[in-house]
């Protein structure tokens, strides 16, 4: 039984003058950091900022590629091509690896961010092209995806280790989704339910949905939000309760 | 006595649904592509096409980083600090590495563009900062930069190889400058005589200031325009000169 | 029998250093300009000169509001909330009203362009939110919609006069739409029957769709193209013949 | 003698997901906002949202149009012309207008942002460029400069209505201008002391500078910063003192 979990979060985030989230707390409590890539947000200054201070905390990096809509932040849908999804994850990858390079330190993984992430789980076709601008940019790289989703299938299909994620503080339905956020009972509400969670996937690889059922799913990270008021400190006190439970919170890494 | 030189030209710098230039056509006559990183022109979908086209017609790739304002062309001046440019320049030729790599090809050089390239020529903060980010990039980068001017210096300062851009429809002043284009005299009208000033210079080492000196310069790549009606005629009809003279026109490679 | 028709074109989509569409030439044979609003084409030097040109043409200005999606040029669908088209459509059409009234001159008419043209035809609720935003701003403005759309609807329901639009250039199908443009048979190809389409709707009030039936439908203004190569001809031509057929154009007033 | 006086304060520079500022507990204790014009801050959606805000709290709206830099936040000087600057006024003010005429409430004045409102400080061009774009838009609208600036001399040429704005949180020099932020003393830090400088102003027309010379300005509005820790405390605090003082805050009126 595997008992180790990577704890992934959006960095990154602000942008010019304006701040979001809470990076430098957050990077204590978590593996792996998605860096967003100048395209849903951030800019240069800020992700030289970010690969810097998520190599200092020994956090994992990875490019969190969007949609290019920044009044947006990448959350709403825009109706691209895959083919102008391609080449925009190639060109938004492409310039994370930059600070990489200039910080000396290793691009691991590649998480799509928002409105990309939610198109890439069920539109095969989006699904290939990303995976397919990732494998075409460096094999290597391991791709982050929803369980369940297209984007991991295609990122097998394309060569890619791909890492399968899970959400701790969000239910889930009988067909393996996510409970949406507009419906009762979508948060878990304290730190012991999402704990419970997480290990019943680690111990049992299923997950019990809302309605009561025993669902399938496989946990290699867990997306941890950086925003929002308790963010800190659920990540903080989910990080120490898994810990105590066992289970080992390290990044994943394309060798393994 | 060196009888090779380089032909460059800004190349990609569409955006959108907005054409500009005649790059398909221009891409035949020269050796060196500066490709525009979507900053003040260009974007994924059209570096991706130019880095192909290049490619197909055996051309070298540069990057052509510039001031992130494409409702300017990055010609405008803004006043960034020279940490901040570091920044930009990072992340544009991180952008169009990426382009190379998911096409299989090298990056070649990188020339900075419009305001960016003035301001590197007599901005030795600017010029370092810019130096510096290519290096910590890849060291071997070759950097364009103006003849005389403070980038070719930190350029090498930073141990990257350098190549001294010169003009062939342009003229010089007596302190190697070039003639403003508001002044009198300042564009060279004939292809004949653009072939004598780059013959001139490859062979003498001078350049014929507009007051009638004799200038040292060092000629290792030719700029060449992409817009502008005859743009294509001239550079092609300059090329066939050159050869006619015993000029082989050749890209710069790092290893020379 | 109403023997007179609005020609409307879209106007003003260059930007920064690109150009687009021919729009000193076409400004002599339009009667209404749909001019671009600086999101998703325009800024305000070229609103500005647009503006100009128009007034010295005795030609009547409309605002052309559209999707804030520069690189997409705001043909690409993105889900904004009616509630966020609302805003922007207040947004832009303030702003050209500002070049109108330092110019001295009538703003006329509001025509949405590209997606949220199509949007507006089709889904009542967006409609609903544009003709709002335009009412809330001015009551006196004509607005242009899709002969048969939603949009003409709910202008009238707002308090609008509405200008019903029709395609000379585009064949239709039985139930009122245009054939699609890559269905065969879309477009229609020569001066001749484009003037006779134009006639028939005018004179007889019904349009013959591709299929042969006879589709009742209301011209009150024609759209023509700014751009592609024949662009400026077929509009001349299209001026003339109407002209020769006792067909008047002239602009559209509030009034009327 | 006059006492009274009006407090602005720069309002609605959220974007998108990215609040600035605490424009909710802000508006109450001040009597003109500033609003931005989604320029170098500010979105429909935001401009929206504080016009109704500003609307429901009695306090004078104005236009605070920047540069077109929204990573620099309209902080960062950019080469445009006179001739730009004019047109992007006229854009902007006319956007904000849009937004008060849909909510039925009046446009009273306009104070440009960051390095534009320094600009125009200094540089008479710019200075007649942005007072003419403001006049030929709407001769009532009363022009915010600061006080003894290029902007408030060509304001009153282009006849507009001026308002001579001071800092009760800055120390002044014997030439008038502020003490740069990085020089010490630049700042007052207490409310007592700035609450005795707007005194000073109003009653004697004069401020005491830092190096003890009394210095004639005149104070018609104090600029007030709404972002950094203290902000709403301080407003509140001047606020109250004022009035403890017998000082009135009010608005001010172009018919006055």
């Amino acid at each position: 039984m595997e008992r180790k979990i990577d704890l992934n979060c959006d960095m990154g985030e602000s942008f010019g003058a304006y701040t979001f989230g809470e990076d430098e707390a957050l990077m204590k409590s978590i593996t792996s950091a998605n860096i967003a890539c100048g395209a849903h947000a951030g800019d240069p200054n800020i992700m030289a900022y970010t690969v810097k201070l998520a190599k200092e905390n020994g956090v994992s990096i990875g490019a969190h590629p969007g949609f290019p809509d920044l009044s947006g932040f990448g959350r709403r849908m825009i109706d691209f091509s895959p083919e102008e999804i391609y080449q925009m994850v190639v060109y938004q990858i492409g310039a994370l690896h930059a600070f990489c390079r200039a910080h000396n330190v290793r691009m691991n993984h590649v998480k799509p961010h928002g409105a990309m992430y939610n198109l890439a789980a069920k539109n095969r076709e989006v699904a290939n092209a990303i995976a397919k601008a990732i494998a075409d940019f460096d094999q290597e790289l391991i791709l982050f995806g929803l369980a369940g989703s297209y984007l991991l299938d295609e990122g097998e299909q394309a060569g890619l280790s791909v890492a399968s994620e899970v959400f701790a503080d969000r239910t889930y339905q009988d067909d393996g989704s996510l409970t949406p956020r507009n419906m009762e009972g979508a948060l878990i509400e304290t730190t012991q339910q999402a704990v419970e969670q997480v290990k019943q996937m680690l111990t049992e690889g299923v997950v019990t949905s809302i309605q009561g059922k025993h669902i399938p799913i496989k946990a290699d990270t867990i997306c941890v939000h950086g925003d929002g008021p308790s963010a800190v400190t659920f990540v903080k006190e989910l990080n120490v309760s898994l810990q105590e439970e066992g289970i080992t919170t390290a990044s994943i890494k394309a060798t393994e």
